[in-house]
């Protein structure tokens, strides 16, 4: 079950944080790692060249809009998505599971799968552990995800039991429907809600299969950041040490740091992608809403010391302008400039954990929030 | 009159086309040139870096847009509009009287100028020539075009001649108000419809105030590329030779070959830009819908022969796709496309000037659009 030229390796640790190399077939994933979302085959508003600009080592890609649109059969004649989308680093897609669950409602589920019907041109889709597997392999994910079912929010623990088991069900029928290819990884993801025993049950479980890369999987679903850093204390140190750990859809950057602190590796989140459309730049400290009258007049840059294009060659007053005035490039400069941040901070936090100074870096990282030139949500 | 740092000279001709450079205060300007469209202080869905990657020299900029929103005096606080948008290469601005008459219903005009409301909330304005001046000063363009009222299409010759012969006494207010500047220009526009007699006075009276540079206005209106052409052929060759010519709001790419031929200089146009928006690309042979189904499966390139990014890094099935899921980044594609297939006719035909060879260079331009893989309108 070893693939060789998919490894991954940890060169420092700082109490439970990991400072990691993730070598894969399409490139190596410095972790702490964030991953920004390229839903549609494309990071909203970017260029590839300018993700990989703001530091980004892979992408994450979502098989349920794939597969409706283009489809992944056409992805797959047209050289794959690394090809289509023009970017040769590593590329993980989801299963496809959550985003049905979550955003399409004409969906039928059983021990077999899911049914649904397009939203785009009301088509009939299955997606069960073997086709979601059979997809992520015609898309050519670097990182193919289990299929799984994300227990929903709140969920008592006999529910929560019942799913966490079919999603282990689901994760031994995508192991074995997964292609071993070199270079290629498959993740296998934990459920259980916030209870400990169904967490460590399904560690076990998964384990007990043996994946490239370990996911959590059913946080960020409303539980709250206190509930969230809960399950991951006594997850995370379930989790084996050879493997990476992703935790899926989080975070917020102050997200972001308290789960590396509790030994997470990857993260995928459309927060700085979306934000970024949408006026919200994140900041050392704190978020800055563009669309802000008070940004009109303002010719300092939305943050000095960031090197991103939108800090280096405009003023808020520019910013503000673009956004009130809908034009496209507020968007794309927004979002630059997230990406840039969450990339930043990031490696910082790498920088930190070699350095054996995490605890630091996370105490000036709120410290900073409190004296911050910010708008209040 | 004449500004030492303001100056055209023309290196080669071939037939009526003139291959020159415009030197401003902010730098060299090719001729003949193509200035893309940056209407709200930027050009939709480009940063200055890639437009400058096109190989455009000037950008132009709406007077009656800029002076909405932000506003002129924002735009001189916070800099001027080439530190504001982050371009700090030749910028011409309109004089706004174009647009408050195609855009806006609310509008009163007389003798001295248009009072009209704006669109945004509902604040009361003025454009007069001084205004604009003033206006196009505190923008500081590079380039200030006069205030003059557009004759529409069509009107007759009594019509054309009133509305020339205001245009001319607010010509005369433009000149006297401009404010002199080292290294920045102001251009006449010549009016009269398609009535040589009037275009002939027109340039008459210009030539007597003295501009820059002079502007062929009123054009592009609705009259047809047959009739644009034959006013060309009596309003041009009566320009002075030492100035460069403005085809104002032109155009389609056999429009730009065909004014070139007539010796225009300067062009501006929406339409690589807006088209870019909704799908169109240009083409060396005409006209590709991107939405079109037929692209979908389709690997090629948009262009094989192109070197913008759109076409080396992307398959038209990828474009397609950006298209059809209305993502920024297909918007973005195509618009640089556009712009590039633009700049590089525009460097062809300065090349062919150079050599000689113009009407070759137009042979096989319209040869070309026969062969072509085009998409039908």
């Amino acid at each position: 079950m070893t693939n060789p030229e998919f490894k991954f390796s940890v060169s420092a640790t700082d109490g439970a944080a990991r400072r990691g190399t993730l070598k894969t077939g399409h490139g190596d994933i410095r972790t702490p790692a964030f991953m920004p979302v390229g839903t549609a085959a494309t990071v909203k508003g970017m260029t590839p060249e300018a993700v990989r600009e703001t530091g980004a080592d892979i992408l994450l890609g979502n098989t349920y809009h794939l597969m409706l649109r283009p489809g992944a059969d056409r992805v797959q004649r047209l050289g794959g998505l690394h090809k289509f989308m023009n970017w040769e680093r590593p590329i993980l897609t989801d299963s496809g599971g959550f985003q049905v669950m979550s955003l399409n409602e004409l969906r039928k589920i059983d021990e077999n799968g899911v049914t649904f019907k397009s939203h785009i041109d009301g088509k009939r889709f299955e997606l069960t552990p073997e086709r979601s597997m059979e997809i992520q392999n015609q898309l050519d994910a670097t990182i193919t995800m289990a299929f799984d079912e994300c227990t929903p929010f709140p969920a008592d623990a006999d529910l929560a039991a019942t799913s966490m088991r079919r999603s282990m069900r689901w994760a031994k029928r995508s192991r074995d429907a997964f292609e071993v290819r070199k270079g290629y990884g498959l993740f296998g993801i934990v459920q259980g809600s916030i209870y400990e025993d169904l967490r460590l049950e399904s560690v076990g479980d998964l384990t007990g299969i043996g994946f490239d890369g370990y996911a959590v999987g059913g946080l960020a679903v409303g539980e709250g950041q206190e509930e969230m850093f809960r399950t991951l204390e006594f997850t995370s140190p379930a989790l084996p040490n050879d493997k990476p750990r992703y935790l899926m859809g989080v975070g917020k950057p102050d997200d972001l740091v308290g789960a590396v602190m509790r030994g997470i590796d990857m993260f995928d989140c459309v927060l700085p992608t979306r934000s970024g459309r949408n006026a919200q730049a994140f900041t050392r400290f704190g978020t800055v809403n563009m669309r802000n009258a008070r940004h009109a007049d303002d010719s300092r840059p939305l943050d000095d010391l960031c090197g991103c294009p939108a800090c280096r060659n405009y003023c808020r007053g520019y910013l503000h302008h673009l956004v009130r005035a809908k034009e496209i490039l507020g968007s794309v400069l927004l979002t630059w400039h997230n990406l840039h941040y969450y990339q930043e901070l990031m490696a910082g936090m790498r920088s930190a954990i070699e350095q054996q100074r995490l605890a630091d870096f996370a105490l000036h990282f709120f410290a900073r929030r409190e004296e911050g030139d910010i708008d209040p949500a």
